[in-house]
């Protein structure tokens, strides 16, 4: 018998981002079920069909999903699947798919981003039509999409009218509403309403399903949300190299997330640890906060030399110039943020 | 606490594919020693720098390992990184890049495949030879790369001196030797001899390094075998979206699979099941064995109808036209081969 | 003023290839007559109108015409704009979008290749079913598009009859046919019927549409023969950097080449003068045909030694190991060819 | 013999687009006599070759020339060869990269763009700096080089100094300049400086070199400035279909233009037309320039309804909203400003 050691200290949690967390026990559990025998690989699995049923009760009759491996090869797939290849995409300059990706979208999707500065990570039709022009014209790639975020990169969420307004206005201009829903469950967890309300509902044509920073080890879903529409992603899949084969255990965990409430209380908690945090830090001079919480992330602008201070003691993310971002997780526990506020106070009273 | 229903039999195993086949428990059991409190993300975690430690007790102290998602993730990323974007793979027609990953090295990776056909899947440096030229013809994809699959597609095994003949033919025309190690422990248990034998010191260049035909869940690793080659695949990986958030969970299964010898013992099984299924079908009229069973596979040609009919006991590939493929994989037991040669007798004789 | 100096031999003609020529005299005269004043760029000039209105004599009244730069990214076009991102074109391995174009369209195109071995060059419905199947399996690049060149790279013709066969061929199985007309002017001369015959008429979906080898200075055409298909190309064309701004100069070219007979007069010619270097030829020892001569190639083996020895006057192309190909243009002269059979008798009998 | 009429006033002139003009008779004599017998395909012909020889003399012995079919072709070209396929190009908002070639430099190239608002089109080191960084970090595309456009999209000029600087600026953070010159030859002329100083001595590693714009049919150059830099464009070219087959006519053009003068009495001329328009077009009421005029294009914004009514007499080009661009080009006349002046001024006075 083979012992692996364990190299990390399990009871440490960082602020850093809900990708440091680990795999929830429930999700774990479902592996552990879906484990043994042959099932069918590629997809062909029980495990996936029952996915499909669940993901059904979320987002209505007609939604169609495909479970993939990461986020980026969610947002690709979803993109390439609602674009010709001489379409673009409306999304915030802080889209991760513009900042995060490597360029994945334009080099391996073969699509071109049309930006649009924000002040909070969330676009208007407004916003929307300093891109969205120039169809017909050959020399301008086509916008076909507007990409947003729920909730944003800044940690703010689309209210339910909010995203209903972009939908019937890229509708309207013969365009697609693509979600990265990456942390679809906090803004859900938030805005309190449920996971359709958010998207099939409110107009959205495809959505990249989140559930790796909610407590899953690994795996997203394409979901499409409208019929007859995105055809191929099945092959898309293949092609862009996120078609896992024992999708099995992808789909288990998804289940293990989705079939319940287990994503639910997954971000209501780590909402909530956000929340704690941000009142926690709010009243410490040197400390102002810089986006709305509306998630589980906090995000501030520190004096000089906090940050550096406070760095010996947690890890978390540089922002832009002197911000920063703190992130808090489904196992964030309240002693986590006491600690870590503590720490706060001592590296501004340092000064 | 949310009850996900088991929603296959545990028990029940196939002949189609060691893919088929769930998670090792010592892989398992890794898993869930890898989880609780919070690790650094995108591999800068702790089981990531030990793995790569104990890739080099494998494969040489210069080795370089990036885990990834999955085995088309692995060979793509391998083939960009050892080539131009003008460049072109040597491979054998049966090769899986070239017949299985829906072109993804063409449309992901813009490669060209330049293929040869082969009796058992294995290239030698005169079928080589038949598309390794035209250097310096602007009109032509410039050969630069020669991949081989181990163990083939075919369940043939190269054996060291093969290989070191392909990469001392590839390096003397200024070419570089690529291996899709899928299933290079069972080549290794095959011939018997260390993984280092067969790539670095045989001299292959980079090897796409093979776990989830293995007993892994999910994740393979481009292991960069010679100094100074192939740069950037640190980049690409995310560019090709093979970067897992949570590679912890990735490295940490790669561990239990090759820290000890439980790749080893993995594949000295599987490969074994191969034998005695094998010399159970043998003897039986109405097969006729089409390859040699020099890994985990069995390859067949029946009689018409005793398919069918075997179809309806167990899940095995056609392979072409009138010739199946049988695969045992670690978790297969003799009493599943007993099970498979009797049902296989009595598809035979109910002709 | 500037004097440009004439750097070559304006008399001195080779049998190296049909781009070897220059530009046809009428050709000329009408760059020049399209010359002078501001007509719109990006083909919304007059010229490109009324091409598009002679191309429909030709071709049909649904014709829609694209003009680009060369041959290689007509081809590309084509295929990109019958295709999803995850399609294959079955073509001959000796298809000039699979030998000569360094993989413009797998890395431009993001297309598959599934090539077949022939004798002469030329597709059956029996060959295009050796790679013509797996539509449904993610894994494999899904059949979409059956592509032929007229005449072939090795200078024969596919009959009517024969490509009506290949179309229906196609058609049954839902895949469309494509045609590399590089030479089929050469084509049409030799059967002696109009181009809609060898196109439309046969059921071709769409046509890459030579000029350049016969008698033009730049410029081909992306034809689409059939309505309701291959949407998006005016997008295609700029995306894929086939869109000259001076537009008018590549349409006013064609013009002069398709609006009477100048494109048959000069295949006649050039095919007139192939047929008399074979006859020329045939006889002498040391000489054997290879393929039939049915365009204005004449492909031939000859013995040891003759080749670098011929080559001493007269360029030409090596084809296979042993085999040589000679091509007649537009503008070779009975004088030229005369020449060239005295050159090759004294290289035979120097042996 | 065929007659190709006329379909167009040649004596008619626009102020679209410097595109909208024809041939330079110069450069129409250049390629009479470039035609004529047989010269070998590709660019092994003695056309280019002498090209290489005359573009030393304006770029430096160390310069590699490939002349390719046009500009987006060119910038593609260019900006692949300075990049690995995980590299980003900082440049402007307005860059013609960015706004008029359809995605080509994502879609064909590979290419992450990171795009700077300017005012003027024009980049500066410390624009630069707010893309250029995070190296290191495999989620963001990985810059590598700076694009600036000489003249600039809005018609002003880089000065030697300020391309020295961005050079300089550029080499100190490991990355390398690119020039698209697509009217280089307006900004020498304006500059009065020779090529070389703009280019090569200023710092510059590779040049789009443009001719089309300047009285070329048809051609651009991808001129390499800096020895051991940018390797494999001889199968770029062919990869990205910019190969022209009969090449000898693109370089024989760009022969006439660079190897005297002609490129720079052609420049000088549009930029004179492009002063005397503006000093006529100042003057009226309801007209404001908007941009400096530092070649041969005026940028100007109109009072409501002026747009429209001078669009009755003459083509242009509408640029942002209330904004219009007026070109010259080098067959532009006296008579044709006055004109356009005079029609001006009624369109305003008709208000």
């Amino acid at each position: 018998m083979v012992a692996v050691n364990r190299l990390h200290d399990p009871l440490r949690r960082q602020f850093a981002s809900d990708n440091y967390a680990g795999v929830h026990p429930e999700v774990l559990a479902a592996l552990v079920e879906a484990n043994g025998g042959h099932e069918k690989a590629y997809g062909y699995d029980a495990y996936t069909a029952r996915l499909r049923e669940v993901l059904t009760t979320h987002f209505g009759a007609d939604t169609r999903a495909y479970p993939v491996l990461n986020g980026t090869g969610a947002n690709v797939l979803a993109l390439q699947a609602l674009l010709p290849r001489w379409g673009a995409v409306v999304c915030a300059e802080t889209a991760h798919i513009n900042t995060d990706e490597n360029g994945a979208p334009e080099r391996v999707g073969g699509l071109k981003l049309l930006t649009v500065a924000t002040p909070d990570g969330k676009l208007t039709p407004e916003l929307v039509d300093r891109q969205a022009w120039g169809w017909g014209d050959e020399h301008r790639a086509q916008p076909g999409v507007v990409s947003i975020t729920q909730t944003t990169e800044l940690g703010t969420a689309y209210s339910v009218g909010e995203i209903r307004a972009l939908a019937d206005h890229a509708h309207g201009l013969g365009m697609r509403l693509h979600m990265d829903g990456a942390r679809i469950a906090n803004a859900a967890a938030y805005l309190d309403v449920p996971l359709g309300a958010l998207t099939t509902d409110a107009g959205v044509d495809v959505l990249s399903l989140g559930a790796t920073k909610n407590g899953v080890m690994f795996g997203e879903v394409v979901v499409v949300l409208q019929p007859d529409i995105a055809p191929g992603l099945e092959y898309l899949r293949k092609v862009d190299m996120q078609l896992a084969s024992k999708l099995r255990f992808v789909s288990a965990q998804l289940l293990a997330l989705f079939e319940a409430d287990l994503w639910l209380r997954s971000a209501q908690h780590a909402n909530a640890m956000a929340a704690l945090l941000r009142a926690g830090v709010e009243p410490i001079d040197g400390v102002r906060l810089t986006q709305l919480t509306e998630s589980n992330a906090v995000f501030a602008a520190l004096a000089p030399g906090v940050a550096d201070r406070l760095r010996q003691s947690y890890q978390f993310y540089d922002w832009s110039e002197g911000e920063v971002r703190w992130m808090c997780a489904f196992d964030t526990t309240p002693a986590d943020v006491d600690g870590f506020v503590a720490a706060l106070r001592a590296a501004v009273g340092a000064a």
